[in-house]
């Protein structure tokens, strides 16, 4: 099917999908999660087909364990859709509804976006993950994943849909874009009013393009240089074992730690208990000149350093004289993702989650609770980094939007 | 001030914005409304240089009207703000706290989106309008007027940045673009990353233009191609009402009608009730073929004016076989900003609230309720019709973001 009669189709299901019931979905969630363990086998021949693609030309291990599938991992995105499906209905109901002077009842009611993009990059799990969360709160989606995947995708996409259908959702609910040249990505960037919304998940030359280019609405997610603050008055054993789990945890997500600022009194204490943990775990120390000073295997870091997300065993450390300082960093430096302070000051904890500017501020805990499901939402579809309609972990809510259903008898102005 | 310094200094006085409390903030906006008063005849006389420009180039009557201040309108900008002030800080509080199990204490803070673009043509009162709404929701503006009003905008914004400097506010809180050509309106949509959400406010060009062309995020506000629907069980009395009130109590509006479905079975006498009031107010109707026949002085109505918000004296009309044709029609042709239906059936009153895919959607009263000050938030910056972060009338909140503020104490994870 070509993409204009895809996008049309699309928006047709979208009307149907915005009035079905949480039993209707709920039910195709649940076949969807069958299906995908029934087609096991055909999923699993098609993402040989395509690991076989990509080690003919010489993709790096770690992108081929991303694209690799096995019995577990569809296992898996079939409990997330089960999950899913166990979940409170976030469309239907009203946030508030209040009551006018003159009479009107005007109720502010949860209803999808409608139609979902989502722009990703070589993991076919984001398939079946995205297809679930954008039906749950009742939106279609058009999705639109890697080259490197495209024979994954389309067989998932195939026992998903086919799922949906015979659930009873309407031909279009869930839609693979077959062509993953550029030009595709392109297309969906520019569909203002056949789109309603625009997800890119992957790296941050995927997220900028995006961002770039599009003329639909897009949610910016992702990129995260992370901050951990150790002020003066912090307990410094708490302080450790937050940097080395901020550090290490996962060094490889956007809400681990990049950097670690230290008030300098407490400098040569701290650098002294943290330094020889992180190079236990292997990680690399870049630090400014006291921090280099203080730690003689560190390695100076360069001005690029400051604003980079490693997403590695690498860690920047510089020694701050002020608070102040501290916080004119972050917010100068940081993506406005997720960024702490240890201590025990109660003005300067208020102060710092006052001050800095990014979609989480931690106080006394590690940046790497920044999670859907560690906030409790159940789902995530992925940070977002901007201020428009979400920021921070994207629950299924924040798949919403709104609509004012007006009760009248007669008004007028 | 070049530009670029203009966005730094921004940036940072969007920082103490955050901050600052709202008796700093109100004491600002109530000395800004004594300013305007203070320098209105400064005002005045940069408005006449406005206006003589205006009509050495030939500008219309109503575009003039739009451009002319007087001391009574220079009063109703400096009211506006003290209303402002009045109105509760919609920033600071936390719309929900919870608890997670392993005790993080995570509360979802209302702060401000940061650094505000508004594009907009040749009115004048938008420059305090704006200004005044940024400020209370603790946002940065950055205001690009049409270049009819350059003196006007320059004097307005004098008295305004003098008021708020001296009430203890940041430079750079309140911000004219100087230069008002395209280049100008075009680098404020390139400046992602320092302005952090742009808002136009005019004609669908220039709408459509900040649209396409933004790597900003864009709020779209304002065209309304609006419905009213009046359904075979409607109250005709009632209908009648609502269609005048709709249709001819300020056309042009984005919240008038354009257009008026009719059932066929009561299309003859509902039309024979309206066709001459309507008349009488001075509108011109364009209709199908039936209603056409019913209507000996209709005109009939193209293919493109069903899609067309005329904000004048003219109304399309249609004869409707079904209520399933009356929602295909308004969903394929509306503008998703205000929809009506007239009935006293309530399946089709509760069907057309769920099926209709609107900001607005209304059942027994009229289309122009939908305004920041009718739904009770004080205080309105635009209508907006796209479906990320704000839809409908937006108040204070909508001039709002979120962020995460996480109290722990030592969680790692």
């Amino acid at each position: 099917m070509d993409f204009a009669n895809m996008l049309s189709r699309a928006k047709i299901a979208s009307y149907a999908l915005m009035t079905a019931t949480a039993a209707q979905k709920d039910a195709a969630l649940l076949a969807m999660a069958d299906a995908l363990i029934e087609r096991t086998p055909a999923i699993l021949e098609a993402n040989e087909t395509d690991l076989k693609h990509a080690r003919d030309s010489g993709m790096k291990r770690a992108m081929i364990d991303r694209l690799l599938l096995d019995e577990g991992r569809v296992a898996g995105m079939a409990e997330g859709l089960r999950k899913l499906a166990a979940l409170p209905d976030p469309v239907g109901g009203a946030d508030e509804m209040i009551k006018r002077p003159n009479g009107l009842l005007i109720a502010k009611r949860r209803v999808p976006l409608g139609v979902v993009g989502i722009i990703y990059e070589a993991r076919p799990n984001v398939t079946a993950d995205a297809a679930g969360i954008c039906l749950k709160s009742g939106n279609v989606s058009v999705l639109r994943g890697g080259k490197e995947a495209i024979a994954s995708n389309t067989a998932i996409v195939e026992a998903l849909t086919a799922a949906a259908l015979e659930a009873g959702l309407p031909a279009g609910t869930i839609n693979l874009v077959e062509d993953t040249s550029r030009d595709s990505a392109f297309a969906m960037m520019k569909a203002s009013g056949a789109i309603d919304v625009l997800i890119p998940r992957g790296g941050p030359g995927l997220i900028k393009s995006v961002v770039e280019n599009a003329n639909v609405p897009v949610i910016e997610t992702g990129t995260g240089n992370c901050h951990v603050f150790v002020e003066t008055d912090a307990d410094l054993d708490r302080a450790l074992r937050i940097v080395i789990n901020a550090k290490c945890s996962r060094p490889s997500v956007c809400n681990a730690a990049e950097k670690l600022l230290v008030s300098r009194p407490i400098a040569e204490r701290f650098l002294g208990l943290a330094a020889e943990p992180l190079r236990a775990k292997g990680v690399e120390i870049r630090g400014d000149k006291a921090a280099c000073a203080l730690i003689p295997w560190a390695t100076p870091a360069t001005t690029e350093d400051w604003y980079t997300e490693w997403a590695d065993y690498i860690l920047g450390v510089k020694v701050v004289d002020s608070f102040d300082e501290a916080v004119s960093h972050i917010n100068a430096h940081g993506t406005r993702h997720s960024e702490a302070i240890v201590t025990e000051n109660y003005t300067l904890a208020q102060r710092f989650l006052n001050e800095i500017d990014a979609a989480c501020v931690y106080v006394n805990a590690s940046t790497r609770f920044t999670d859907g499901e560690e906030f409790g939402f159940g789902a995530e579809i992925g940070i977002s980094t901007q201020k428009l309609h979400a920021r921070g972990p994207m629950g299924l809510r924040e798949m919403t939007s709104v609509k004012y259903c007006i009760y009248g008898d007669g008004q007028i102005r």
